[in-house]
């Protein structure tokens, strides 16, 4: 039997005819236009759904969306991004569609897509991390999504890692989503180039600080600069601080790496695994844990969706 | 049916026969001397057991051992204050005794014995923090024990919360423990009168920096000293910074206090509930979590090592 998977994004709004063993048999896409009502939002999406497979084609849809959620009940308890508020999206969609829904925020699913078909589908145990605009983190625990306490848990982003340190957009000072998200790593480039006005950072921006963004530091790391080495070895120290909290706190077998920065591969995770293994609560004797990068990129929310259902 | 209930400590071995509604019906505590071997000191709890209730009075031994323990096979991999590695407890015990046994960590058979006969039996989800030598946990979800894979996880009191911080004995830098155990807040009483000579924490103590205790610092404040107060103030932002972070990862229904410093009660759990309403992600609107004080104190250990095997 086939499932559908959608993935609402702030842009965007996925949605995937998807097989029991992870296919996508056939995808569509249509813009979100987030200034409207979640009503309209709503109806968009079923019509997708009903453009994408007729309802003898799929047995149960699978919802990815932004915000803290209620999966019990499929109630959007709130979205940011999309500005919704209490928003009963599974019973909307069950409603229309006579189909069973189960909904769950994007991180978790995307964690879910790569924990059943993705780079964690050894492991039964694993944590995603990505790493793009804030940090988004989804947990899976006996390769079952875990999501706390009626879905409002695992905001591992915004774990304090320092402090009393930078402020983060979610109220609190020092959260890990203002050292490790791209958003943070260019204003650490920024102020590196500004302290190094001989940095070949400057160069390879050509000396547009509008153009810094998050390979800035790595490419030229890469390249020798010791400037934006600096910026590059603090953030895989806050990273790596981060981390190793999940570790202690879960102890995954594997902590996948996704969103934009997880482009640098190993230049990343090599030495994460470094500090991991050296800093995690037993040290090297204690069970381990693997640092790799997420491989379903953009399909994980689609896959992870219907893999909801799938269970 | 009766259980038998085992908190193995440092300096003592407490045993109890634990009804199923939790009545302590028998008690015994030996000394540990844990210099000797680990076959030794179970050989002591296997008599004291037998000492304690013949073998038709119970069902099944549940123990509380420090350390990581592995407690699906029952094997303690590394209890630093017992100098045990990898001592298959529960096969010892079972073997001897020819009942059934569940081993788990100290701290989270008293998280588990809070939750099923104290302070958060109410309550589907909960976690235990013990504020004491050092910081231990124990995680309930949905009235059961979550240890992390294998039981190497939720060693809450290791997050690093001040990335580059105070030095733990974990090897970490800035773990949580190194700012909210008793140990850590002697540490900043003794920093804060060495500032201030005139502080009335030095009569406290008759003068007598070896007298400063985890009380200090809090009977001062209460009676209006400027410094005691800097010193509780600073020990529970730090301490609040470690229960946001625990209520954004497992949104708990409540967070108990234990341990010593614990005995301040609501001069302690007030300013954290406002903190905690105020920093956890999505804020006043979002899922409550109560700071609450445990309730069963030293029985905790041999009640929830019996609900070990009551489940």
């Amino acid at each position: 039997m086939n499932y559908i998977g959608i993935d609402i994004g702030g842009t965007g709004i996925k949605a995937g005819l998807i097989s029991a063993n992870g296919e996508i048999l056939r995808f569509s896409s249509i813009p979100c236009r987030r200034r409207r009502k979640a009503e309209q939002v709503i109806g968009d999406i079923i019509e997708q759904i009903n453009k994408l497979a007729k309802p003898e084609e799929y047995e149960a849809i699978g919802i990815g969306c932004p915000g803290t959620i209620d999966s019990a009940t499929g109630v959007v308890f709130y979205a940011n991004n999309l500005n919704w508020r209490n928003v009963p999206l599974k019973e909307k969609i069950e409603c229309a569609l006579k189909k069973k829904v189960a909904v769950s925020n994007d991180a978790n699913v995307a964690a879910l897509g790569e924990a059943k078909f993705g780079a964690a589908s050894k492991y039964d145990d694993s944590i995603l991390i990505t790493l793009g605009t804030g940090v988004g983190s989804g947990v899976i625990i006996d390769g079952k999504l875990y999501e706390g306490y009626k879905g409002h848990g695992t905001e591992l982003g915004h774990m304090v890692i320092v402090s009393g340190g930078v402020q983060c957009t979610c109220g609190r000072q020092g959260c890990l989503e203002s050292y490790a998200s791209a958003t943070a790593l260019i204003r650490d480039t920024i102020f590196e180039m500004q302290v190094d006005v001989n940095s070949i950072m400057w160069d390879y921006v050509n000396g547009d600080l509008s153009k810094v963004d998050g390979r800035t530091s790595f490419e030229c790391a890469k390249r020798g600069d010791a400037s934006a080495k600096k910026v590059v070895d603090r953030y895989v120290k806050y990273l790596a601080d981060g981390l190793v909290n999940f570790v202690d706190i879960f102890r995954p077998q594997a902590i996948l790496l996704g969103g934009g920065i997880s482009a640098q591969g190993e230049y990343l995770t090599k030495p994460l695994q470094v500090l991991v293994d050296k800093y995690r609560y037993g040290g090297e004797e204690s069970l381990p844990c693997e640092i790799i990068t997420a491989k379903l990129g953009n399909d994980a929310g689609i896959l992870g969706a219907a893999a909801l259902v799938m269970q």
